[in-house]
Formats: C-alpha cells, sequence, structure tokens
C-alpha cells in the first residue's frame, strides 16, 4: 500500500513565532498539505497581521481558525469549523503550539499567573486533541495510515520546552526559574504520555518536541535558535516520526530529552 | 553541635487519610514535637470530627489551624496564626499533604476538572509552601541546623504519587488513567525540584514522597498498603533526609521512583 501522505494539520497559536513560522513552511513545502488550518485567538486583531498576509498569498492552502485555546466553547467551535472544512476527510497532524510564559521568580509566582498559563500550556492543548480527536480517528483508518510507517500516521504534537525536564532542572534552574511555564509544561509531557498510551488503539502517535532556544517574543533576542531553522527543524523530526516516538519528548533535532 | 531535633510541623489535609494518621503518629511518638499544627479546610465540618477528637488528645501538642488550600488568603491567615503560636521560633517541618482526586478518565476531564485539582494539589503547596518559607528559614538559621545532618534540617515534604512518573505511565495507564490527578501531581514533583533549588541557599531541604496506594478514601478499599504502615514508612523516611534528598521523588520506603 503505497505511503499516505500528510494532507491536512493544524497549527494553533499561528499568528506569530513558531506558530507562523510553522504555517508557513507547510504551505511553502514541495508538496504541502492541501489543507492547513491556522489557529489564531484574534484573528481581527493587530497581532494577526502576519498571518493574514501568509494566508492571503497562499489563499488555495491556509484557512485561518479562530481559536482560544484558553476558552473551551472557542475551541469546540474551532472543531466543528474545521470539521465542515475537512468534509470527510481526516486530520493528519496536529501541533499544540499555542503557549504563553511569564517571568516566573517565585516571589512573582501567585494563584492567578499558575492557573492561567496552566489554562493555556496544558488544558488547551488536552482540550483542543479531544475535540479534534474524530478527525485524527478518521486519517487514522485511511487507507494507507500506518502507525510503523514515518508519514503515514497521524500525530498529535504537543511544543515542550527543555525546561520541562525534571532530570535537566538543576542545569536550568538559575538561569530560567519560571514556575508556572516549568510546572504546566511538565504536566503537557504528563498528558503526552497519556494520551500516547490512550490513542495506541487508534493508531495515532503523541510527541512532545521542545522547539530549541528559540528568537521570539518568547524567547527573547538572546535565544541561538532563528524562526526558521526551529520550525524546519521540527518539521524534519515530525516527518520522521512512528510508533515508537510516542509518549516521548525530543528536541528539534529529534534527540531524546529525559523527564 | 549537637543535633536538634524536630520541634514544629504543620501537615496539611490533616482531618482525614494520611495527614490525620501523620499527626496522631507524630503526636505519639517517644519525642513529639512540641508544636503540632493541623491543617484542615473545615474544622468547624463534620468531617473534622477525629481530628478534633485527636487534637484534644493531645491538646498540649496539637493545633488545628483553618487551611484551605485552593484559597490563598485562606493559606495567608493559616501562616499568620502559625506565627504567632510559633512566637519566634522558626518551623522545622512542612508537609504539603492536603490533596484532591477525580476518576479522571479523557471524556470526563474537562476544564474545571483540570484547574480545580491543579489548584489543591499543585498551587497550594507553592503557596503554602511561600507563606510558611519564613518560619522554615527561621529553623534553618537556628543552632543545630545542618542540612547534612538527617533530623536538624528543615523539610519541606511534597506529598507526591507513583502515578506522576513519566518513565512509570505506560505500566500504571491502563489501571489509572487519571488525566488531571496525573498531570497536577507532575506540575508538583516540577515545583519540588524548582524549590529544591531555590532553597539550598537556606538550607531547606524540599523532597517529594509517594505514600504507597493506601487503604483510604482516596486510595479505596483495594489498596494494597495501610495508612499506618504509610504513615509509619514516610516518617521514617523523613528522619533520614539530607540535602541529597533535596529535589527528589522518594516512596515511603525510601526508594527513588523515576521522573
Amino acid at each position: 500500500m503505497a505511503a499516505r501522505r500528510c494532507d491536512s494539520a493544524l497549527v494553533t497559536g499561528a499568528n506569530r513565532g513558531i506558530g507562523l513560522e510553522l504555517v508557513r513552511q507547510l504551505a511553502e513545502a514541495p508538496r504541502p498539505p492541501s489543507l492547513i488550518f491556522a489557529g489564531c485567538r484574534d484573528p481581527a486583531g493587530p497581532r494577526a497581521k502576519d498571518l493574514k498576509d501568509l494566508a492571503e498569498k497562499h489563499s488555495n492552502l491556509v484557512t485561518i481558525i479562530r481559536l482560544d485555546t484558553s476558552d473551551p466553547e472557542s475551541i469546540r467551535q474551532a472543531a466543528g469549523e474545521a470539521g465542515s472544512r475537512l468534509a470527510g476527510r481526516g486530520l493528519d497532524l496536529l501541533i499544540n503550539n499555542a503557549g504563553v510564559n511569564t517571568p516566573g521568580q517565585l516571589r512573582d509566582t501567585g494563584m492567578k499567573d499558575m492557573v492561567d498559563v496552566f489554562v493555556t500550556n496544558t488544558v488547551g492543548p488536552l482540550l483542543v486533541t479531544k475535540d479534534f480527536l474524530p478527525y485524527l480517528q478518521r486519517a487514522a483508518s485511511q487507507p494507507g495510515s500506518g502507525v510503523g510507517v514515518a508519514g503515514t500516521t497521524p500525530l498529535v504534537i504537543n511544543v515542550s520546552t527543555l525546561l520541562s525536564s525534571m532530570e535537566k532542572c538543576p542545569e536550568t534552574f538559575s538561569m530560567a526559574p519560571m514556575y508556572s511555564y516549568r510546572a504546566s509544561k511538565a504536566a503537557l509531557n504528563m498528558l503526552t504520555r497519556c494520551l500516547a498510551e490512550e490513542f495506541k488503539k487508534d493508531g495515532i502517535v503523541v510527541t512532545a518536541i521542545h522547539p530549541g532556544w528559540v528568537k521570539t517574543d518568547m524567547g527573547g533576542p538572546k535565544a541561538p535558535v532563528a524562526v526558521v531553522d526551529s520550525a524546519k527543524g521540527m518539521l524534519r523530526v515530525i516527518s520522521t516520526l512512528t510508533d515508537k516516538h510516542s509518549g516521548m519528548l525530543l528536541d528539534w533535532e529529534g534527540s531524546s530529552i529525559p523527564w
């Protein structure tokens, strides 16, 4: 059976940084997915301008959908809209990229900060994955899908971070305490593990990826990795994933990161 | 310099299960702490009866304080009350035991469940530790304190679980999916790691302990470990902790659990 290619994708938090670059590189690939959903909290707002320009340039491929990952109702509506557009096809690739950060010194970390970051970085990806699951399952049941063959199995990618690694915490802590961010991403890693187990029966692979320390609004100007290189590396890693990588935390160059 | 003994302790969630048994065993030890704070959400409610009976029996040792770990204002007030009672002494032992669970199948897991469990199991311990930090620091500065000597260094114990282990998830998942609980405790482990790093300079040790699968309201009747044995094991492990164990996840018998 011929290998199936990635024909549909959703990237959340697609209006800037890594999300925007992932959409750009997906759209400008030699064989792009024919349906690229770019999730964005406020498509009408000023911060969505770059994404709108990109979607206009690739209007046959890129569809912007309103998707606020901190709002369950927004997620449900986005899934409904994507379902209509998919019109019976499955979703091959879901990249849970939307995320937030805060400075995160202990003295600055209170209830609101902890909960807000957790809602967007942890609960959001869980609810997006739940609501888009029927389309992922549909993709898994399509001819040519195979969990052992890279590029043919439906994938859920959770954008995590090196800072989620408990093992590495003693090395990374003094440079980046970030309590709320780290806690939310450690919890996201746990969800990645759980979903990987739960979706085995469906033939859906779930993998967490650390995009590197990237020169974005979130990563800051001192970050060593350019957005274009991070996205390129992530998409290369994504193209190699099989069931062996389900439930793992990899970096944008494909190396495994310990929990 | 003579080794200092544990003279003051706070146990949160002390009205039932493991928390209640920890307070009982602390109070009935051959050389009990002279001040045992038993934190309880609703000391006037019917679910606090066993704790009130215990506190009455050991009225010279046990002080019940109202402490709802999901409410920052309640935590602040409890810290103020404990501070008055400590009257210049430090706090030697803080056991963040209060926690909740829910069935946690994927289909039952939504925004509210994820956030409620995170608030009590993860944010609560962080805020309790922050608000009681001045008393832990005071204990660390008292004569006889030493981070390399078991039984003399101030300790923060976060009650975690084997189910928080990413490494062990493939073994434990099918028996206990518990998405919200696992996510909250993985996040708590991360906070344990961060606080262990942050408090190195203060000489305060922070360790996560898995109490075993215990026959409590939360663990259910099928659990293999009796409450009395879990608490006994935890207190024995606690008595051996030094700076070498800071930032680790141990079980109630002292074995290390991988992240």
